[in-house]
């Protein structure tokens, strides 16, 4: 399947100006503009894990894969370049789940201006796999890191939390363009975006950088459909437990000095996007909530484990 | 699990001094030391296909998953940078298996000065899927690309084929060395690794320059693995034979112009590595053998297909 499959890929990208040489050799060639610090990750999905094949459209499987490797150039502030796709496919009907994939994460990546610099296509007797590498560009303010943030710094969010299960978990816009509007005119010390989970991954921003943290409870944005998740699934927990721990929010937890955070709250500069303090960074290791009526208690760093 | 895991990683892999930031944030950060091209290339390897958990050792299919890589980085005549690893695994043993698969690239990457930028670990209900990304940089001779092949140009091969089942699929040595070398001091047109088969990775050489191709299969360098592979099977298929269609031969297989190809075969400049002659390019398109007899034939562009 693989050469004829190629075939139409080559025909459906397009010419890209920014690769000297696309999909079709061993391997793909690009030249950046200028000397930058190149940015790379990856992500794989699988059936039954990321997505359910029986009820997920393959478009929106397809556009996922990309969007939660966007989600990590975001999270670094870096600047999408172009992206490696590897499908593994069961073999009954490959050739129309690859083209069908790929029509959900080509609009994201043209949105995003990211080329696709190849792939490799296999099928196999079991189920889907997609994997998907990423390169960025950090710019001139630099990538922004996870290991840096400090004592006192507040913790800012963007968007809102939890019931991601109920569509957000596809749907979701990767925070790139505001990663790198914060990134450029404020002064971050450390971010990153939240996939497993708001706690967990505050736990991890924590550990990276060597401090601890406070979240006010009161203050989480819980996303209505945090609510809506916590009724279907008979309300044993609270929306903003939800919030906290459901994951795949896609959204920035950011370190910012106390000052700087007060006039990045005063601009909201990210327009539709809300941006929010939830708590603070604190010298002692440790995650901790505190209720609107000043209970402090300690946060389980619950999540999505892998 | 993959916390755990990132700590034991970060620890195994030590200090890398080509990476900036290497696993454990979002993503990892590079600078390289001049302008370059940048070499991209990916390859997916599952369970049941590319090797069998049930039999292979998994330090095997590790080395295996990252070498097959670094030969799309050799057919690009590209120095190894960088690699992203992804691991799917089965839920049971994963941790261990996990561990087992980068035992089994690592000394391949060191070898190579290839560093581990990061990469993702997941498991899940279904086999094992591993995908390497690579990254890589062209030399101040250029890329090596399979579209410029031109009529006339002798055929030329690193190495032996067919039988790669046998072990060879596992044991080979990337062409890196190979390819850096022929590519610094010798006028390639083309050239590509023979993944899927040599007649089929002819076709495909012949296809992208738009050109065909007389093969003299007398000269085919047959290994011994093939004779003996033949054998095993019945001698239903003489060696040479196996040796146009087995694959994951993982040679090179180049477009040199005539001269310049009687300057090479005479340097034979890769020590143990022969480089042998085995037909040339023509005008027209097709794929042709011509026995010791003189009889031409077409020849089928059998092989892997995925």
């Amino acid at each position: 399947m693989e050469f004829d499959f190629i075939d139409w890929l080559r025909q459906r990208l397009g010419d890209s100006s920014a690769l000297r040489l696309g999909p079709g050799d061993d391997a793909a060639l690009l030249r950046l503009d200028s000397p930058a610090e190149l940015v790379l990750a990856t992500d794989l999905v699988s059936d039954g894990v990321d997505f359910d094949l029986a009820t997920d459209s393959p478009r929106r499987i397809g556009r996922k894969a990309l969007a939660v490797n966007l989600s990590d150039l975001a999270a670094m502030a870096a600047e999408p370049v172009s992206a490696l796709i590897s499908l593994c496919l069961p073999a009954a009907g490959a050739e129309l789940l690859a083209r069908e994939l790929y029509e959900g994460l080509l609009p994201l990546a043209e949105e995003f201006q990211l080329s696709i610099a190849g792939g490799d296509t296999n099928t196999w007797a079991g189920g889907l796999v997609i994997n998907v590498a990423v390169l960025g560009r950090s710019t001139e303010h630099g990538a922004l890191r996870r290991d840096r943030a400090k004592p006192g710094d507040a913790i800012l969010v963007t968007g809102h939390f939890g019931g991601s299960r109920l569509g957000h978990q596809f749907d979701f816009t990767p925070r790139i363009r505001e990663a790198l509007t914060l990134n450029a005119h404020y002064d971050l010390h450390a971010g990153l975006d939240v996939s497993d989970g708001l706690a967990l991954d505050l736990s991890r921003i924590c550990r990276a950088s060597d401090c601890g943290a406070v979240v006010e409870t009161a203050l989480v944005p819980v996303s209505a459909a945090a609510a809506t998740y916590a009724a279907q699934l008979g309300g044993n927990r609270s929306p903003v437990e939800h919030a906290l721990a459901d994951g795949e929010d896609f959204e920035l937890l950011l370190a910012v000095p106390p000052a700087e955070a007060t006039r990045l709250l005063a601009d909201q500069p990210l327009g539709e996007v809300p941006l929010t303090q939830i708590g603070h960074f604190t010298t002692e290791a440790g995650l901790w909530q505190r209720d609107p009526f000043g209970a402090v208690a300690p946060l389980s760093p619950t999540g999505w484990q892998h």
